[in-house]
């Protein structure tokens, strides 16, 4: 099943990647809904992994926090099962990845507590229509991401750096780039920094952390975003026993609509 | 002491309230700078009232959750102490309140969990620099509160209806209250409804649940906002064997300014 015969409604989605049926990256499916970031940890971690995100929005925007066990997200998705419909798993012990799977039904606890946090498809959609072109999109290409100087607001054992993605945006664009974004808490937000790679510790533009290098056009600025690897950078860097992430690109897809996480 | 003789700055007043020296309510204290709605409760119930407060966003806005044991509020008010810098605490046991008090340092216990939530206070300000009068300012009374048809969205042993606080707004201010309140998310945010009582389960519009009646004048529109006092009348509904609560009207003033909480 190729991505132009998918269907658009995202449980009809959920299902194709419940039954098997797809398994590749959502980027560009279901346009005008929310895809969330996916943390899973054991409750003992559950709770300073909570306060961590209260502490830190821009980078983990929080959308749904589920109960211990239970794998249906009531609030953003009835009915779907994170356990299923995520079309790509990363399981990680000890802070360090030990598979790869498409189901998570054989490794699920009673303890088991679900994040889903808001991406930056959504606040991306927003520049397009509002008429920022942006460089990864034309071009296929994964955002550009690094690791800043910036700390971000430690909570029980979660600390560490800010990741951040970077955009080219055209001089004349910037300001509209920061109301358009800054409509979306979240889903990141208004950007943390524009303009100096070097006052955020981000050394040399053109060697991303994480990502593809951008090009740059004439005229065009470096826009820093925080960035939704943050939280799972962090809280790998804490070594939890037991975690569980989707694999990079392969999001789950909420029912929400963009519209529903635009603040005004 | 009177509160024309008090000092403007937060830490100030805080060393006032601690020695004992100012124990009123703090309504008009500290212009410009946020005050905050305290709940203390043990670890045991801080994950699940986390959970409710991060799902009810405008009832319940997380300005800070602290450590379990940790009484210096950093992020908020550095140097400050949640022991002893509210002028008035109340003490709940099993659901019951069985106590009034000035400081909390004997109760303290190395598991309580604190969570500092934002007030009306800082919307209110921005609705009266605006322009929009508002009755209950104007002649020294509570604020009038409601408790609703509405639910909050339930979080393990919490949950319960939305209370919110009505404000009489003339027709041609109302669109401008909704501007104004809805750059401060981080202070309940926009209205919840706007005209008619009945359709969120207000019977009578004179006899509120808290506070006092509302004078209402020529071509004033009821308008309703999410209330503080809901994440403390859940909690207490939940019946948890131990809670402490600010006493009405005597909030803890944070070194964070209103502008600091604006949105955009």
């Amino acid at each position: 099943m190729t991505i132009q015969t998918l269907p658009r409604v995202p449980a009809e989605i959920r299902g194709l990647i419940r039954s098997g049926e797809y398994g590749g990256v959502t980027g560009s499916l279901a346009p005008g809904y929310v895809q969330a970031n996916l943390v899973i940890l054991p409750k003992a971690q559950a709770f300073d992994f909570l306060l961590f995100c209260q502490r830190n929005p821009r980078p983990c925007p929080l959308l749904e926090a589920m109960e211990p066990g239970q794998f249906e997200p009531r609030l953003t998705s009835p009915q779907a099962d994170i356990r299923t419909d995520v079309p790509r798993y990363r399981v990680f012990r000890d802070g360090q990845m030990t598979e790869e799977v498409t189901s998570i039904e054989h490794l699920w606890r009673d303890d088991l507590v679900t994040f889903l946090l808001g991406c930056s498809f959504t606040f991306e959609s927003a520049m397009v229509d509002a008429g920022i072109p942006l460089w990864h999109w034309e071009t296929g290409k994964n955002v550009s991401m690094y690791v800043t100087n910036m700390d971000t607001v430690p909570a029980g054992a979660f600390s560490g750096p800010m990741v951040v993605s970077m955009r080219p945006i055209h001089h004349k664009q910037v300001v509209r780039a920061v109301q358009v974004t800054s409509r979306f808490p979240g889903a990141h937000g208004a950007p943390v920094h524009i303009g100096s790679p070097e006052r955020i510790g981000v050394g040399d533009i053109n060697s991303p952390d994480y990502g593809d290098p951008s090009g740059f056009k004439e005229n065009q600025v470096p826009v820093f975003w925080a960035c939704g690897v943050t939280p799972q950078a962090v809280a790998l860097q804490s070594k939890p026993p037991f975690m569980i992430t989707h694999a990079p690109g392969h999001m789950f897809i909420t029912d929400m609509k963009d519209t529903d996480l635009a603040a005004l």
